[in-house]
């Protein structure tokens, strides 16, 4: 790992602009279900700010260990440069396309992450499957009932892949005045896929 | 029950300025908890807009039943009478006060709702106490750990009560073009305590 | 309403066996996001124990109101009616067929609330949609990603609903010794649909 | 890291008996919240089967990082001895004591997780303070409302610490033939505070 953080940098210290941004539990059990190692290939379709590219780099960081970064709005590309150059990173390469454009020419891949498939989920799962290495991980993030159910889908209708899915809902107890006070982030479904032929 | 409402009166119906408002599904939940039946006393300890007062004041209209509404905030006694007026509620007493001031002279209750306690929840639940009746039943809608805290406390100290506590999140899933997506609300702490003494 | 409750009958009064039931806050939530009045006409899908039918029967007592409670699962025919019976409820009228066989001679209808569908979900609601007079309501239960999908579907490709969705969770905080400790239940997704022609 | 894991064992990976275990999700969320990196100081009071004391052993493996395991029950004290075998994990030190006995003699630490405090959190919290380093961090796991208000009461009075909590609820989709189907675990407080003098 480089830097001064292990798994799960703090929401504060991205730059983000507008752009919305994976809440940092949310990345934390992302990348842990991913099992992101030291040499890894890894994939971030739709990697709006980085945050989640970053977080996979350091993990992937050593050994040739390399994230490729597929974001289609130009405002995300200068922040997923802002911030891989914020946290001194150097295994990040982005890509500016709308996947699966820009998947063509990838190296075999230890680990793809979903964050963003702008409803071309289908044809982003197929070109992903072919890059994925035997064992490999899918990771998505679902926060709507139609991706949640295309992914669940796709994944019963393939045999290529056994997965898990989870609702993590995170609610922040802020310190304001002498209470301590809910308040809610949105629910996330999380898809851990694992590729096994 | 007045009107065409049931329970649960949706959200947007309500006129309510910039005064946090109790959701829909929690003013549900909560006055059905309470068992508001007609011709039921029910006081409503820091009423704000006057929504669970409204709800309540459905429940318990004809045979007498009658709501008190404390609010110490000038905004929610507009707030209160205005909503009372729009649902055609005569059964609404409004008492501009800082509870427990406010609770002196008040007949026997069936029903305490607390919304709001402005750090004075002990002497509220004191007094509170001297007006149920046997049976009747506070219910009480707590957002940080420290009201939460207090109110268990309390009831355990207490052998008039005995209590029950659920905490409810709900997740609106809005319509959103294509797509259903999340969109949390706050979680709440709702304490339904009987008065069996 | 008959008897000593008002909506929200404890979870511990019913007779149940082994029948899954839908929990307190879940049909309190459902109950009245259906705004049963006296004289409605009610139909219950799936009826399991009942319990949802003997809160629909308590509110839509008097002027004519009934309930139609259908089941396939013979235990859950008797667990109707001794339901039922136990309330003292004398309009609900338990049909033992597996939906949409059974809503064959139905009268219209104010309020259909389907709990379980049995894989059968489309025909029961094109069944529902004729028989439910304009202004009426459709609510549903969903425990799985694939009813509420079927369920959501449905409702964008026609033109006679509107409806909202929300995915309720309920934490119970279980008195354990001198500790207030969390127990989880389920979360579901209710789906409240308004017949707008 | 050692082993083929990076962070975020299985649940079923580990041995357990009828021992009580922090599942995945949340040793994730409270292994990163811990910033645990090569050739920490580690304690885990109340370890239990030992699980999150083997995930904090992969990360503070290197440069002497060690992690010391407090637990009373004689049950969890095989446990965490056999899953650290199971895993390989040579810095891993048991220590069979009702914290907080079993907290002399133990070096300057990086971290303290708190899983278990058996009503004695205010003493643990007085010795780790003493024994956690400027920059170290407390991570505590809370499941009851009285266990998180002593935890919140203690930080709030403490002008060593500041601290962040988050309720975090996961739900699992299981697969149950063509659905998936919500299964909920119980909702756990993880209070992540930092030493900064």
């Amino acid at each position: 790992m480089s830097g001064k953080w292990g798994i799960g940098i703090p929401d504060t210290e991205f730059i983000r602009g507008k752009v919305p941004m994976t809440k940092q539990e949310i990345r934390i059990l992302t990348i842990a279900k991913a099992g992101i190692r030291p040499g890894d290939m890894v994939l971030d379709v739709g990697a709006g700010t980085g945050s989640l590219s970053c977080e996979a780099a350091m993990q992937a960081a050593g050994g040739g260990g390399m994230v490729y970064a597929i974001e289609r709005n130009p405002e995300g590309i200068g922040l997923i440069a802002a911030n891989a150059e914020k946290f001194g990173l150097d295994n990040i390469q982005i890509i500016h396309a709308e996947a699966p454009a820009g998947m063509e020419g990838l190296p075999k891949l230890d680990v793809v992450l979903i964050g963003g498939s702008g409803k071309r989920l289908e044809p982003i799962l197929d070109r992903a499957g072919e890059l994925l290495k035997t064992g490999g991980r899918i990771v998505l993030n679902c926060i709507t009932v139609q991706t949640l159910m295309q992914c669940l889908n796709y994944m019963r209708a393939s045999e290529l892949y056994k997965y898990e899915t989870v609702q993590v809902q995170v609610n922040r107890w802020e310190q304001v005045g002498s209470y301590d006070m809910a308040k809610a982030a949105n629910p996330i479904f999380i898809v851990a896929c694992e590729k096994i032929k």
